[in-house]
């Protein structure tokens, strides 16, 4: 059997998916997490100079989507036609530009700038997009797309619960579908186990 | 046949790597590019408010990574096997980090934000992009995946003319395999006619 070893930091983020897709298929992984102030030494030795890639043997996997998608058939969370694999990624390709705004949010630096961006995500982006998934849960049996469990779920919740932590807001609490969603995750075997080992960090 | 139907704005960006696929396939597509001062009262009737979408008969497409995946079988273009479609998703990733920066810049609102960010791309960002583009070039015979052509080419050369355009940079003139790939997508059957036709823009 090859090791499992996801590196990226000390943080949920786009490296939570992949624990939990690996939680989920039973695999034990290391969980390399990167003190921040190590990151400028190590950002190099990185393909691309980002984080999170995850090694399989020695060969080394970059790019949370493209990982998410090489694993999802052994997992048995990949769409079984074109079609149910489109559906998958479009939904997740929505919420991937929801976690594009955050992270521009995160990376703005001029302190007004900021604070208007935060308003506008709390205010504007996150109630636009969180309606659509809203409906989106509603007309497909509470899942994101083919009204069946698909790794968008271990996506957008493994990653939303750090988009929540970083604005201090609560999507759970305002969007029941989006709750349910959650909590269905959160139960998933492997996932639960996971969810309640896992190093408590704010986001 | 369905009818294909494309809408994006009057530029290259995001929706060219579509019409490429497109034109390669050989099907005829509406080319529907919404003037600018449309835009507010037409993002309401988007998917997520954004374009490209594609319409096939009356089913819609939206996001443009999710499209062309879709099309890509259908052209010939995509993965024959898991680890191809890894090889693939992977350097396409890597390539929407760097699109996603463009974007960033694109929309950053402060001059001196904007000034600055503008640099950074110029003078980091693109150069460092580049230098691990040519090397991935270099070593599969002048392809980005697994040695031979996929929808992960049209996607950067697509996209990347439109890149060169927002920031007056030429990186067919500094980058020689980006160059000779930029000639060979440019040479394809489809292409070569859509990139004669196709409407002059600066990006």
């Amino acid at each position: 059997m090859p090791e499992y070893k996801l590196t990226y930091f000390d943080l949920r983020g786009l490296g939570e998916p992949i624990r939990f897709i690996l939680s989920y298929m039973g695999k034990e992984f290391i969980d390399n997490r990167i003190p921040r102030e190590d990151w400028p030494q190590f950002k190099g030795k990185t393909p691309f100079g980002k984080v999170p890639f995850l090694e399989i043997g020695d060969k080394v996997l970059y790019q949370s989507l493209a990982i998410l998608k090489y694993l999802a058939p052994q997992a048995g969370l990949a769409g079984n036609n074109p079609e149910e694999t489109l559906e998958i990624d479009m939904v997740v390709g929505a919420y991937g530009d929801l976690a594009s705004e955050l992270s521009r949010w995160i990376r703005t630096e001029n302190p007004n700038d900021k604070e208007k961006l935060k308003e506008t995500l709390i205010n504007e982006t996150i109630p636009f997009y969180m309606s659509k998934f809203e409906t989106i849960l509603k007309n497909n049996g509470g899942y994101l797309a083919n009204g069946k469990l698909s790794w968008a779920e271990l996506y957008v919740v493994g990653h939303s619960s750090s988009l929540s932590g970083f604005l201090g807001v609560d999507l759970t609490n305002k969007y029941p579908f989006w709750k349910e969603l959650t909590e269905r995750v959160h139960s998933l075997p492997g996932i639960k186990e996971w969810v309640k080992k896992r190093p408590d960090t704010p986001f």
